[in-house]
């Protein structure tokens, strides 16, 4: 933390050049001038800068401030997820715990946003997820855009954000450890249903049953396989 | 995502080879024979598993499984924080919401996990805090702390340093914002000490009307230099 390196310094000079996500960072010869470091010690740090997202290297095009999403975030979670300790399923206890916790803290903030409205999408994504859990079949996208879609009037970037990684780190984790999934896809959509009229009717409480609904399943499931 | 890269190879390698956190990686040499690619390619994929903390480079030692923490997370948010747009202070607003957000999810297990007990570490630390607020010093030490303390009974390490890291995230940026501190710092020093007091009596209830009393002096800060 302490020693500045290459790195921080294309970072200071994007600041200090007040650059925005989007625009066309100096070439590499212009850094090692400016920064007076070598084209090695650059390249380096722009790699660097790039996995993080703070950076976006377009081939041929140039570099580019990026749009600092948490995808590095996301690899590094699932991959601890699945590297976690024997059989134990600790890291996606972890992770399903986080999600609940946020979908917990924010409660009043969504049902705040969504007190008195009508939300299409949002009904249609849940009629989607109750027809298909009928069907026995498993409905991902529909219920990643439920849970990021619930968010989205809440103008808080970075809790949409986060629920989305979390949400992407549960489902990429969850078959690679063999979790036995709950039969309990219907309550789990149907859950969904239950959020979106709480919120709609500006319940909180019934908000709050909705969510331990919701993860009831998971969270069984967990358990039974975990000891 | 679709592509497997060298670095989801040498992923995979970590898991199929039973590798831990800790252990030694393959030497390079290995790894280009093993994965049949380049040296440069793989070094490329060591340097990008390392900044995600994935791997550890140990210079002249060799390459371990890394211990998965999230400073890259908390070096990209503390960019973007410090790169919001114009002088609108939301990434903090957001990080400051997303730590309100964890404190009141997690509360149930917290007060679950400190009902009946006492802390003489936490109390101590909370008086410091006190004593350190009526003197008109700020106390970012044993703030930190307290938090990431106030967690570890729970056993989810996810939770702990997600906490901690949006702490860091938070402080690092206040400073670069130049945020008119709220002179509220008593009343946050004592909050602590009513949160503290909540969980050990096993009072939901006040422990929620403690995290409000703690993130309202800082709220406001946000407020009011935000327009």
């Amino acid at each position: 933390m302490a020693k500045t390196t290459t790195s921080d310094r294309i970072k200071d000079l994007i600041l200090s050049d007040g650059l925005r996500p989007g625009d066309l960072l100096p070439t590499e010869g212009e850094l090692c001038d400016r920064l007076g470091v070598s084209r090695s010690n650059v390249r380096e740090a722009i790699r660097k800068l790039s996995t993080l997202d703070i950076v976006d290297v377009r081939h041929g095009h140039g570099t580019y401030v990026g749009e600092m999403t948490l995808d590095a975030l996301v690899e590094a979670l699932v991959f601890r997820g699945v590297l976690s300790p024997g059989d134990d399923l600790r890291a996606l206890r972890d992770v399903v715990e986080v999600r609940r916790a946020l979908d917990f803290g924010m409660s009043e903030a969504i049902v705040r946003s969504l007190q008195g409205t009508t939300n299409p999408e949002l009904s249609a994504l849940v009629d989607d997820m109750v027809a298909m859990a009928k069907d026995g079949k498993s409905f991902p996208q529909q219920d990643r855009a439920f849970h990021t879609g619930l968010l989205s009037a809440l103008d808080n970037s970075l809790v949409g954000q986060l629920v989305a990684a979390f949400w992407d780190v549960h489902t990429a984790v969850l078959p690679r450890l063999n979790v036995a999934v709950a039969a309990d896809l219907e309550q789990t959509a149907q859950a969904h249903g239950q959020m979106l009229e709480a919120a709609q009717s500006g319940d909180v409480e019934a908000f709050h049953a909705a969510i331990t609904i919701h993860y009831d399943p998971i969270a069984r499931a967990l358990d039974r396989d975990v000891v």
